[in-house]
């Protein structure tokens, strides 16, 4: 596995050649003309964006064993469901799809992916003593101590299920340990977990006033929670479809600026996104349709249209 | 993978077989003389596991990066180290050398082990507002924000060196994804997650005075933290050291037996340990010693010496 290819590589190798400052109040080396979403052949729809995320659900659903013990699943249910929805997941499908792979193949990579994320979130809201209540608030309907260990077997949970999707009868071992080791990393201390300590540290920052730095946000935060993420998701998908090392690559880049532009939208700053200005989010869109230059113009749209598809519940 | 030759499976068939219960103050069915151990060719001493430790821990300091960012590894250093020592780590290096294996090839599942661990004990010791402090207090370097993602970063962590270990080209990945999938059940939340909550509810009621009941603890907490953790590290190093499923299933028991010595001798009722009799201890080695039965006689001291070996630093 090369380490260089990482998200975080790509991204600094990637914006710093284009030149694209994180700053939406000065104009951009970057300022590209609004891309015009049209309905193409081969698009996926909002609706067919939403089956994906159906079928995700129900491997889940059918994943999670609803034996005993019950003081133990049951919060698990809650919060795999209760998590606000990512589109790491959808994407990680619609990658492998795009490759040539089938749905089937990424579905174990998008629960566990699902999963993961749903345990960070958990953990993310649970209260602290040094940790003001510095996010909306949550419902809470198990304690700390439950919420706290069920995000820790959750997380185990999500890579037993990629790993036990692993055949060696069927060859997949070795596409589903590098899957294993993307996600991994992408949710690690270096990863997602990083991005959390640095959302704390922003979120702090404006609750005091002490600053209020988007585009140190956008390059510490969200692209280690939604950037890396995605771009993981969309790596993971390409490797259990049986991508080429240029799919694989192509689609860690494309979903590295799918994930920037949901940072951008969905969390932009906490309830201020019109700090984003439109421009900016359709550079990232622009930079992720660049990505997917090498793959089958015919059947890409299926992939791009979730850089328009509001997809989260 | 068989779901019913899981740990707790191997608990029930093999305890009720032979009739053995839980309470010291009662005869048990099974009442075997004290085992004394006399040093035999080819037994391990305790300068020997611990030179195991030693290789386990200089893996685990080469294996954790030094770079930046330092405020996401400093924490994991320390809290990788600071766990109080399990012997479920060297227990899996010495099963997989004892099936024929090399030390190398069971290194990773070793550290993976223990950082997974290290990372339970580190959330075990958050303080939380719904958990009174019932534990011997630790010391806490960093706030229980930063304590609560590091031990969510090593997780992920010690996932990654497992996964990372498998070489397609070299024909291991059926056998690497087999102990991952060994581990996230172990450890989750049907495992050693169950474990910590019922021990905290073991814990609570003997605060409250309201129970005090060391079979119960031994059936529902050291069988989930330590029999079945120590069934995975014996199992684990057997599927990596290329054992035969009689051998893998004949160390899962015997790692079974061993993690429940540890529960009820190094735990065994948070600084009562002289209520588990000596004589019960000695039934648990003697049924450990009895798991080992098929393995070649000259060789199987070496993992048979650490039911008699201090091997906690």
């Amino acid at each position: 596995m090369e380490k260089a290819l990482l998200g975080s590589n790509v991204r600094a190798a990637t914006l710093f050649n284009v030149g694209l400052r994180w700053n939406p109040g000065r104009p951009s080396a970057v300022r590209m003309p609004v891309v015009m979403t049209v309905a193409k052949p081969g698009t996926r729809s909002s609706s067919q964006w939403q089956a994906i995320h159906a079928d995700i659900e129900a491997h889940l659903k059918k994943a999670i064993p609803v034996n005993p013990p019950p003081v133990v699943l049951e919060p698990m249910h809650h919060l795999t469901f209760a998590a606000p929805r990512s589109t790491a997941p959808a994407l990680c499908v619609a990658a492998c799809e795009l490759v040539g792979g089938s749905r089937d193949q990424a579905m174990p990579a998008a629960a566990a992916l699902h999963i993961i994320r749903a345990a960070a979130v958990a953990h993310e809201n649970l209260p602290l003593t040094d940790r003001p209540a510095i996010r909306p608030p949550v419902a809470h309907p198990f304690g700390p101590n439950v919420e706290l260990m069920t995000g820790d077997g959750m997380v185990p949970f999500g890579f037993e299920l990629l790993a036990g999707s692993g055949d060696p009868a069927g060859g997949n071992s070795g596409r589903v340990l590098r899957a294993i080791v993307e996600i991994t990393r992408a949710v690690g201390s270096q990863g997602m977990v990083h991005g959390q300590y640095r959302e704390v540290e922003y979120l702090l920052s404006r609750v005091q006033g002490s600053r209020d730095d988007q585009e140190w946000a956008a390059d510490h935060v969200w692209a280690k929670k939604e950037g890396d993420l995605h771009a993981c998701a969309a790596a993971c998908g390409a490797i259990l479809g049986g991508g080429t090392e240029e799919e694989i690559e192509g689609l860690r880049r494309y979903g590295f600026y799918v994930g920037m532009v949901r940072g951008m939208t969905a969390h932009g700053g906490g309830g201020r996104e019109d700090r984003w200005s439109n421009a900016v989010v359709e550079d990232m869109k622009k930079l992720a349709r660049k990505a997917l230059a090498g793959f089958d113009a015919g059947k890409v749209e299926a992939v791009a249209s979730i850089l328009d598809c509001g997809i989260e519940s």
